[in-house]
């Protein structure tokens, strides 16, 4: 799988202010630059330049970017895509900050992807020689996580999307969300290109809109620390602490200030190419987003951005 | 401080058989015996010889027994409680399954509070003797809490209760729920015996009713495969996990298949007597109950038995 | 049970700026005062002015004070200290700084015990009005315990020593280790004043000697974390992170940049006094200092300071 | 790149009977066939036929097999691992219990190797369909590791070996030790085929030993229940649990009752082809190996099977 992880997600925020201040001292993130009225953040565990491009005016996403091993991988997807039918934009180095030359295209969703093989690794907090375990400056207060993770985002045709992913990019589909064995219609599809159960995923639901992007934590403990940081800091929860039964992972969902879903994330198995995917049918769909509490709240299935 | 804990919470389920099956294969608890109607359990890590007593019919609270450091203190609270002004009924040793004489008076709330000093004390199941940390042959797919918590019901006159509580049973209050810095009524009083956060709390409401009882566990990963075990048991969730601001402690609040309130609970502050009460203001009261998510559901706030 | 809890160790360093400075940039300890050559040190969670007092000279133990429920128990206290045999000294209030009215005596071991009623209460750090459950302003590079814990120190006569505190002081012994069932000499007594496993540990050995003495963490994450930290600062790991068989703590031990050995601990039983103390025989006493090693390290036996 | 995983480890046991009962009844394996003399196991979470394989006679390694993505890429590696100069045997499906067909090399550390694109695909304990986050009817009193992890075996020459994983067969270099920066030899190198911090490693040592294989939890808390279930059954630990630096994992190192080494591991970071190596002094060796420790003990160092 050529195709490595999502580098970065670039969001739109309608008070640019209020999401930087979370970003830095909610989230935790490093605010690496800004240029032309985008900010660029980090997560401390991560090489690349940036992994979140935050820009002024309403909500949701601008595109989305995932990183590929090669060059030689670059120039051949872009074939692929085009091959699929979808047109691809060349996209000059230096044109997203730190980011080298890169290829666009528009997804049957309707979100922007941009797939590029190089970007200036200014490294981790901790370094490459005899390196820590973990920064040990981290503001206590802040969320730190160690990287992004993935994205969910909805669209109106799962499948014609599940098929780009899987037959040009190479993506597996971990798991899948249908009507019941019957009917096996993609009600969602959770897709990875790493040993991760997840890379990005898609639920039915309308063209162009962002459900959510997740950042990694370290463990449950984790996932408890950050709950107490985003209460001290009055986020609004969506949902959680929880299990997802898709994944295992567990979770806290929650609204940034102008309302773009953000997820915090850790656990869950590896997987692999030959694994088959795992079905869940619609009759255990609350089980299969929070296996625990076994349903799903409305504003969790509707709000989108 | 002569009382030592809650000893036994004798509850009643309208559907006993389904009780039954719910404390022995979701909860893990140790049927220890059944006579005249009543089922009698214990958790793995409890000397004495039960700590849950169930019997058939509507659903609520029958009465709770906390054990008391000796007889002789037993005879001095018996005088106490005279003094304040309930009568006390005398309950001859056996009348409740292994347990010895108690003395039993109905609170101010209504709730039937017995106290006794002796019980008979069949052991933990790891023994007194070079044990084991835990027991290797606890079923895995139930949750097998340590020992019985605590226990918190609704009063229509909140203060009463806590007079009676710290004025006569020594006990202390840990925290308060109270609406402003300007009126110190109590809507909720959270009350120690030992050193723990809490052994009974008492929240305005209905007299006589029951809010929920809790089992503890070890860990906050111990809350999360409680959850699981829930969640593949199709026990209804009711919240959590989830933080208190209050007590600190993490939880899962759930019905069990009557409509009984369980609770899940680890961690939390040590307290002593000479530590000042905790004080939440209304405003706050989300924060004070789920820290996390700074809002409480109906359900938790009117549904109680 | 009148005595309280562990109200502080007061120990000698012999290089008293690395004791500070360990005590401040890697156990996360607030400096509260200094005066006249002794440093007053405080956890995060403690409300009495100070728990730890460090002076210059030497190594081991100066003295310990045990916090009292009430100036009456206090005055109870000195005369069944007398009643034991052992002279009593009075220590007025301020003395020892932030400190009530003491009374101080030298035990059978030669260890040097103070109990006092009174104490500063400057308070914890999160306040007791609508708390969050922890600062948000902690170094993350440090370990920042919740609290003080309990102390073991060596006793030539474990009993003589374990009858003092429990007929006199009115501990509990939660453990104890022996030669065998047929030879029940202590080799090692756990005491508890509290519903802790142990509030202070005698074992066999020299009199007046410190093994160690112990802070709260909340949980086996906690440990880790604290590992993470004494690893980044170069302390020296006496043993751990492991499993106590006694009390069912986990544990890491090390040494302070002087050779006093420290504990963080977490985790554990609650206990009370009607519960039957369990027994270790010396055939098990691996298993019972450290429960997954089964086998103690010549340095835990031997350094004493 | 094409090799997945470590698919299975096959070693030898001086004494069957005691590996046996050791792999079932203190790892929680399932015993999935026998046959020949040699007894399959495999773990809750795996999907094909064994990743386990025992055999009477001695101690160490038979080989190790890693799953590669496809039977093309295995003709591809088949004749790369030729032109590397290393003569390479076919083995027919089926020669290895539920295995296809593979290619079989002696690596340059006079390891085995086997490279397979097939197996029987018998199932992880909770199946595809709705499935549970963990099986429930795991005995409690076992580990119950959800994978094989990785191996680490020794090599005089470790450069060599690095040089055929990534130059043939793919791999990656996660991190190294060597003596100084101004003396790049490699003293261990850290290779994954994955996105996990290892899926192999060498150190320099004797050719064609084994230092251990490791199995997967899922949390630090898992590690403590493992360690609790080693003491309980008197299993014979070489160290932990502690954390690494290399990896960042956590970990506890022990002998199987007949001397050959295994590792419970959990945590440690994603990694990815584009990551800088991290690089590990040999002055820093200790925390390299043990980051809060400090130092490796000399049976870790020599103890090879």
């Amino acid at each position: 799988m050529s195709v490595m992880r999502l580098g970065y997600v670039h969001t739109r925020e309608s008070d640019l202010d209020k999401a930087i201040d979370y970003y830095i001292n909610v989230l935790g993130l490093e605010e690496v630059a800004q240029q032309d009225g985008k900010h660029y953040f980090k997560c401390w565990d991560e090489y690349d330049h940036h992994s979140l491009v935050v820009e002024n005016g309403g909500l949701g996403l601008v595109k989305m970017g995932y990183k590929v091993a090669s060059s030689d991988e670059l120039s051949h997807l872009e074939k692929a895509i085009e091959n699929f039918g979808l047109p691809v934009t060349r996209v000059s180095a230096g044109e997203n900050l730190g980011i080298g030359q890169a290829i666009r295209c528009t997804l049957p969703s309707e979100h922007v992807l941009e797939l590029y093989a190089e970007a200036e690794q200014s490294g981790t907090q901790v370094g490459v020689l005899n390196p820590d375990p973990w920064p040990s400056d981290r503001p206590s207060g802040a969320i730190g996580p160690d990287r992004l993770d993935h994205l969910l985002v909805t669209a109106a045709d799962v499948q014609t999307n599940v098929d780009f992913f899987t037959r040009v990019l190479g993506f597996r589909m971990s798991e899948r969300i249908i009507p019941s064995l019957d009917n096996e219609e993609l009600l969602a599809a959770f897709l990875f290109c790493s040993n991760k159960a997840h890379d990005i995923a898609f639920v039915k639901g309308s063209n162009g809109k962002l459900h959510h992007f997740a950042f990694w934590l370290d463990s449950w403990n984790d996932i408890l620390r950050a709950g107490d940081i985003l209460g001290r800091n009055n986020v609004q929860i969506d949902f959680g602490p929880a299990r997802h039964g898709i994944t295992r992972g567990t979770t806290i969902y929650f609204l940034g200030p102008n309302g773009n879903r953000n997820e915090v994330f850790s656990g869950g198995y590896m997987t692999y190419p030959d694994f088959p995917s795992i079905t869940w049918t619609a009759d255990q769909v609350g089980k299969a987003i929070f296996y625990i509490h076994r349903e799903v709240h409305e504003r969790f299935n509707k709000h989108v951005t």
